[in-house]
C-alpha cells in the first residue's frame, strides 16, 4: 500500500506542470494533470465515432497516463519539432522513475499503457492521440486563437502539425476541425510563423 | 459532432472550481479537473485491493465525472454536512444541464455513473467513493495537515466523517490511513473543531 500512495503523491506534480493554453475565462495556464482529466472526458464523449469494438477503457487509461513524464521533462508545444526525439527518451526515464514506484503488476500496466500510446499504432493508441491534439485547438478556437497568437503560430502551421494524427485517429473529428480551422482564418488568431 | 464540443468546453469551467487543499509544494488551492484525474489514478493504482471481477473501467468513469456538478455548485469540504440534501439536489440539476449538452446515448451513460457514484451501492461506486474521499486526507498527510489547520478540523472529526466509506470501499486503504492518522495525531496537524 505505501508503494500506491508514494506514486500518487508523486504525480501531485503533475498539478504544477504548465502547458501553453490557458482554460476558459481564467487568467492562469492549463496545467497537465487537469487537461488529462479534460482529454480522457473528449475520448469517452466521441465513442460514438470509434470503430466499434475499440477498447475504450485503454483509450482513457493511456490519455491518463501518457502526461506523467513531463513531471521531469516539463511541457513542450506541439510546434516545438527540435530535440523531439531526445525529449522522448527523457520522458521515457522519468515514467520508468515514477511508474516503478508502483507494485510490478501496476507498474506494467501503466508502462504498457504509455508505450502504447507513444507509438500510436492501436485503434486505441490512434484515437487517444487525435483526442490529445484536438483539445488544445479546440480551446483555441473558443479563444481567439490565445496560444497562436502568444506563440505566434501560423494557420498552416497548424493544420500541417495536428491534421494526420487527428484525421488518422477520428476522422470526423478532424472534419470538423478543419471546416473550423477555415472558418476563423481570417480572424487574426493565428501568428505569422509556418 | 457540435454538441460534443459543447460539452467538453463546458466542463473546462471544472479547472475553475477551487477545492479546500492545496497541491503539495503549491500555494494555489486544488481544482476538482486535476482532483478527478488523481483519483482515477489512484483507483486504477489500487486495483490489486479491489475485489475480483470489480469492473475498473466504471470505476474510472464514475471518479472522471462525479464532480463535474460543482461548475455550478461550488465544491463543499466533506466536513460541511449542513444542507447536503439541497447541495445534492442542485448538483443533479446541474449535472443534468451539462450532460444534457451531449447526444442522448452519451448523456445517459455520464448520468449513470454519476447517479452510481451517488447511491454508492454496487461494489464499483463504494470503491471509487473510498479513492475520493481517501484523496484529500493522503495530501493533507504530506501537507501537514494543511486543510486541516485551515479549517480547524480536529483528528476525531476526520476519522469519524471518512471512516464509513473507505472502509467499506476498500478496506486496505482504511487500515493504511487510521494507522498514519494515528501516528500523526499529536503532530498539532489538527484543529480543534470537532
Amino acid at each position: 500500500m505505501q508503494q500506491v500512495i508514494d506514486f500518487i503523491l508523486e504525480i501531485d506534480k503533475l498539478k504544477g506542470i504548465t502547458r501553453k493554453t490557458r482554460p476558459l475565462g481564467l487568467d492562469r495556464l492549463e496545467n497537465s494533470a487537469e487537461h488529462s482529466w479534460q482529454i480522457a472526458l473528449l475520448a469517452a464523449s466521441l465513442a460514438p465515432y470509434a470503430d466499434p469494438g475499440m477498447d475504450m477503457a485503454r483509450v482513457i487509461g493511456m490519455l491518463l497516463v501518457h502526461d506523467i513524464g513531463e513531471i521531469d521533462t516539463g511541457d513542450t508545444m506541439v510546434y516545438v519539432e527540435e530535440g523531439l526525439a531526445e525529449r522522448k527518451a527523457a520522458e521515457r526515464v522519468a515514467v520508468e522513475r515514477i511508474f516503478g514506484k508502483l507494485p510490478a503488476a501496476q507498474r506494467d500496466q501503466f508502462m504498457a499503457l504509455w508505450e502504447e500510446f507513444e507509438a500510436s499504432e492501436t485503434a486505441e493508441s490512434r484515437f487517444a492521440n487525435a483526442a490529445d491534439r484536438a483539445m488544445p485547438v479546440l480551446l483555441n478556437l473558443a479563444n481567439d486563437g490565445q496560444s497562436w497568437k502568444e506563440h505566434d503560430i501560423a494557420h498552416a502551421r497548424v493544420v500541417g502539425r495536428i491534421k494526420g494524427q487527428i484525421q488518422d485517429g477520428c476522422p470526423a473529428l478532424w472534419d470538423y476541425l478543419e471546416a473550423r480551422l477555415e472558418e476563423e482564418r481570417s480572424k487574426g488568431w493565428f501568428g505569422m510563423r509556418s
